[in-house]
């Protein structure tokens, strides 16, 4: 079952790009919280399509209908469910994705699973679109981390290559003209978090982090710290030195760990960035295979998309840390 | 709860580096496995430590009792118990440490999450001794995977940043004279794997890998197929095209996505590489803190150490990817 | 985390009886599998509000709506997510509540446990109401365990102590005409039930039944086959003498042990009772206290409510049998 | 998965009767903890075969060894894992049962689950036996429990439908001299239980206990409060008053909740009460089945059995109902 995560905050995400509904159901929210639900809709907005020059020109509203464990704006201590309403939806668009799956994209595994029964429309189950939910829930413990005084920022740190914001526009720019896509790499800051969160083993943080952030579709890759650089480095050199600071906090003077030594918090902050493949849909012609005719085909891939998702996976990014982050804390206190 | 991992295929591995024993209890194995005892042994050898001049002289035979589970050398179908037991305990070697935490290790951490309870004595329940158990779990499935003829072969790409050999042994032998340390990164590639295995969200088989693999100590990156390089490419560069093959099988041209897309297996070859840090303990004096004065403090590490643990970290990659594609595999008969 | 059940066909059960909706959502679910919606509304029509002289007036259509998870009308793989409107609101009936708690509701532990931000309106999460949403996750697994040739149906044992039909009758009249309520067992039996599903320890069938069945509101006991009465017989009148059938298959003369041995099911029908209490809520009045003055106090309840909701339960139990089995199913052929 | 139990407070069986050894393995426990050997032990005695007339005379010392976990006899934040030798295995006398399965054991399910894997001798995995590992585990709980002047206590209600001390030593007598077995029914009471404990819906103190309990084997049937008699009752018979007590605590005047309602407990005693059944090891000549040669046979058990076990499950109900409650406390306040 995998549409669950979470052990003390814990959510459940459904439906589908094309379905009449997406949403998400939350277990342990505090009773008596209020969210504020402008600031969520702003935290959505950073992730809706139609915001920007490289983003899908498919307009939904993605206003959340809270539909279960409020009670006059406050949650009561029932799970809480929230829906979006999928308002634009073109199934029209992707009947011919039913025989021929596009590369990169999560069609060809879909239909070995679940044969013909798939919901190819949009990518089904499989589309980026399923983020928002998941946008819902981190909004959420985002608001919750903000009151103990945690705040989580994600930042795009290159895209196609390239680190400079100039430079990263024009490969957008580049890539859209050509009908191409183009990744990206985001790196996330979680200040404020307590020494001592996390499980040893299976349930450190870097292992929370990572199930939930590969959950955000195109991720293909995750580093804590130093990450892949730590590899290449001497152990005196990864190793950060610890010291009191004025106020009598351990801290240490790098922070090589990314905040996390064996799993667990060490109270530096925490620092992960998560590589972004560009996104499959390209209008360049591909090959691919024909499922009914058991041949090799062509393929051009019609519809709306973002020739790069890049900007639009940041606010998935704190989510995500939000959610393994504020699961943790709670753990914490149990 | 953070010992346990696995839905089908599912393990809890306990112990500490210096208490009477360490193992590991695992569920899920089906009822009728003669496990072949001689390769497990010859599995764990690898993981083994005083097996190179890189790795530490503490000599621990490692070989596992089982205690549960077998029946004439065969599961019966209820859980199998196997413990190691730790025979070579030099407790005295660790209790500097309680005051002073070792920069790079969980000392420090663990001290905020348990105080004074804590066992230090070895890393305690943090020591890459627990990788053992891990291992136990792991050779178990890579032999029950092998009848599904899936074979899973890790290896290492770098050392030091250096990804030929004799480099790599200079950098090894560089660090142990300097009484430091060197990381590298391990590639590990699964063979085989049918398509369609994994779960959407959550549940693919990058999350599943990624939280399996983060359980390994001083892993602080993952990356699937292209990985951070796939953030710097075009779409049209990173999607694989699909063909037939002559027996009729899709694949796909390249294998960028490292046999996964949408978590869910698309019958390539999985491949992932992790980043293995540094081993934190090096001999060389380092800044750290006295917890007990609540001053900066000076830290020589003494003890038994590898100068580079990533040669016995390869098996354990192989019983992560081994312990969480057998999971997936069961679940996708259930 | 209380709200999700099951670890194949696994389900999570949202609202409360005043929110804008109580819904599910369910995973495990088998791809391409069809619904009958008239059988589905059927069967949640048999649990619905308003049907019978001792059922509450409020007037629910209970028809759900299902908004993901179905394309054309058969399930994808995705998680099935369904909800019911809550159209016929009166909360103003609750208002008192907010100061006295009912005798024999869950009005106090939801105070001490989510203080003034619990939902008090028509008993919140604790509503009756919730076994709506376990009719449409029991009612589904109904449908694909008939496909199985796995029959479960449950009947009224007795009410108010009493085991005829007539005599049934006139204890609800009698406690309908006195303001009053009356309890009740309900038999369930699951035939066509093959041996061998269910897991050894907390995995048995009795553990899952029983962590189901102690979900449904007012339920205070359950028992399997000859459940107390066993505890008063000889083993050699107990136990359930084995024979070959004209088939050639096993079973047993009698079924004290209701299907059930080790947790395990015998291939004899599944057989349960389970004691449903009277309803808590009366219009006598009764002894109760003032939370806010933290005095004793006297409390009439007023509202809609059913004299005996024991015909009401009887779907909800076969519900409840069918989720558990149909997860057993699955995780025996995991 | 059925071996391991709780979600705060959670610990995994291990072992089967006649293999080296049988265990558990707790997470949980909260690091600085001291168990009192002595009184684990005490309490496991209360539980250990060979100590009445009407108990087995299998001696085992059932004296737990604590591999893992605990550091100078205190826990230490890492799994607890504890053993117990079976030093007095007889596998002889099991041979037949391969063939011939016991009316009332789980010979016939383990048969149909395992195949000829299965592990036969004294009842493997399903055997009685592996209630000592759920005694260390809900030995444990017991003694923090106590801390919270939480105190559990369990006693026998009837043994062969007798509740006279004197009547119910008569039974026992009788069957012992008759080769049979007789059943019985324990009552269990909590104590200092604060109120709000457990979740609503499917995490019930109900839910909960009933889980653990079902994993004794031979209960065949568990109530809370009133439970059946409830169902016989009047709501206005039923419901428990609330009063403000001198101390201002509120409290019922009767209790047939068996201080839950809604799931949560309710500050008064949780009461249960289980049905065991007549273990069905007896020496009486009983029907069953040749499963080699498929023809009905008959059978008469030889071997060390219990006339009437139900003194020795009185504390592993003490025990079921230690770790569910103290799960439940732990999760109270996360």
């Amino acid at each position: 079952m995998s549409n669950t995560i979470g052990t003390r905050y814990r959510f459940t995400i459904w439906g589908q790009s094309h379905a009449p509904a997406i949403g998400v159901t939350i277990e342990g929210l505090p009773a008596g919280f209020e969210p504020d639900m402008d600031a969520l809709a702003a935290f959505l907005q950073r992730r809706a399509p139609g915001n920007g020059p490289f983003s899908t020109p498919r307009k939904e509203a993605d206003a959340p209908e809270f539909i279960a464990g409020l009670v006059d704006g406050h949650t009561c201590g029932a799970p809480v469910t929230a829906l979006i309403r999928n308002t634009n939806i073109r199934s029209a668009d992707y009947d011919a994705l039913r025989r021929i799956p596009r590369p990169g994209h999560a069609d060809y595994p879909a239909y070995v699973k679940y044969g013909d029964a798939r919901d190819v429309a949009g990518g089904g189950q499989f589309s980026g679109r399923l983020t928002a939910p998941l946008c819902i829930a981190g909004g959420l413990a985002l608001q919750l981390l903000a009151k103990e005084d945690v705040s989580i920022r994600a930042r795009i740190v290159s895209i196609g290559g390239e680190s400079e914001p100039e430079a990263m526009q024009r490969r957008m720019a580049e890539a859209k003209a050509a009908g191409d896509s183009v990744g990206g790499v985001i790196e996330c800051i979680c200040e404020g978090v307590p020494a001592g969160l996390g499980e040893p083993m299976f349930g450190g943080m870097e292992n929370r982090i990572a199930q939930t952030v590969f959950g955000i579709p195109a991720v293909k890759g995750i580093e804590f710290g130093a990450g892949f650089a730590a590899a290449a480095m001497r152990g005196s050199e990864n190793n950060d030195p610890y010291y009191y600071d004025a106020e009598g906090t351990v801290r240490t003077r790098t922070n090589h760990a990314g905040g996390i030594l064996g799993g667990i918090t060490t109270g530096m902050p925490i620092v992960f960035r998560a590589a972004v493949k560009p996104t499959p849909s390209i209008s360049a012609e591909q090959d691919s295979v024909d499922l009914l005719s058991v041949r090799n085909a062509k393929l051009s891939v019609q519809g709306r998309h973002d020739p790069c998702i890049v900007p639009r996976a940041v606010p998935c990014m704190e989510a995500a840390a939000a959610a393994a982050v504020y699961d943790a804390l709670l753990e914490s206190r149990g």
